[in-house]
């Protein structure tokens, strides 16, 4: 075994991908989902009406799997899309549900980070290039998103109870090349759309502690003609 | 009447002293929160258990009361502060009390200043220095207020919902100085806090129209020896 990684959101599209490459890769996982990944190595199934509760049930669940190992990396993929400016009657609504579908998971994996990474380790958050800006079209994914990058940075300060010479970074994709996003945007330029690929192999790397960028970095992926590159934001 | 405004948490330190200086100016004042202000014209108290019913209640009660009149300006002053490292037990609990008492407020402004502001108008909404980074020792309010600096860059964009020619601002206090800092925090520099009546005075300036940051603008207010002034990030 080369390491121990959490993955939340491990049924996602990326998040599948992610379990998928590390499994490959001779890695432990365990995917914390509402779904469970055959895949891998545990599963723990995300449970409880409000935050507090969620966040109980997967921290206690991840501990108990563990007995008292630590983990390399934890990575959360968890996340969601839901449009709206705040002139649509669907604003607040959409605005709640992308709360809890970004906000609850990352904060959720940064309890996992604080408690469980052994030094040396990496929490990796999902995040999005639209909202280091306004998104007046997709107002409460913007602020759900501006939400995870602020806490990367924090996880990023000392004080934040992660161990010595973590990494903490937020991955800032523009548009992924995902089922989804085929179905929904056939018409778009998909040249410009990131590999999932591109992201298991980033944050394989990561994990085993090359090339990583400083902790703290929202990293942005850009990708032209096919060709990915990083721009540390 | 000058012209109406809505403070949203018009019974806050900072709220009433808004809602004295605006009254005391011509303005006629809606005050949005749990309490009822006295001086207000009116008075929405904040019902609902959720972010959703919250809204519909303040948004039709506001509307109720303007009876087909416009807003000139939507000021939400509504906060809170709680402590709380990603590693602290009371982490998340803090981050949703946060959520509740931050983010809740400035969206509803967000959702009243789209519905109900003239052109020309202006929406301001309450941030916080620090979260424009890392704030490890308080994660959950860096989070809210990250979230707060973000929507109003959204409010700023064309697509928003707001009418041409508005202003929409965040104004980012390091400390202010009020009767709970004064309380909590008594050995501090207190030549750093800023003064209340700043706040105001800079709040019904823009109100008027007058020295108007770039919309969309995070006005950071840095007081030194007593004298405040003005950083746009």
């Amino acid at each position: 075994m080369i390491g121990r990684v959490v993955v939340y959101g491990g049924r996602g599209a990326l998040g599948s991908a992610v379990v998928t490459k590390f499994k490959e890769s001779g890695w432990w996982v365990a995917n914390v989902d509402k779904k469970t990944s055959e895949l891998a190595d545990e599963n723990i199934l995300v449970e409880g009406d409000t935050w507090v509760l969620q966040e109980e049930h997967v921290v206690n669940s991840v501990g108990a799997v563990l007995g008292g190992e630590k983990l390399d990396a934890v990575v959360c993929m968890a996340g969601g899309w839901a449009g709206g400016s705040p002139a649509s009657k669907d604003f607040v609504k959409n605005s709640d549900l992308m709360w809890r579908a970004s906000v609850w998971p990352a904060s959720i994996s940064a309890s996992l980070a604080a408690r469980h990474l052994k030094e040396g380790g990496m929490v990796v958050l999902p995040g999005a290039a639209p909202a280091v800006g306004g998104t007046p079209g997709m107002a409460g994914y913007g602020m759900a998103k501006a939400a995870v990058h602020q806490l990367t940075q924090s996880l990023a300060c000392k004080g934040s109870g992660l161990p010595d010479n973590c990494l903490a970074a937020a991955i800032l994709p523009i548009t992924l090349d995902t089922p989804m996003n085929r179905k929904w945007m056939a018409k778009a330029d998909q040249t410009t759309w990131t590999p999932l690929e591109f992201v298991c192999s980033l944050l394989l790397k990561w994990a085993v502690g090359e090339d990583r960028p400083q902790s703290g970095s929202l990293v942005k992926l850009v990708t032209e003609g096919g060709d990915t590159s990083l721009v540390c934001m």
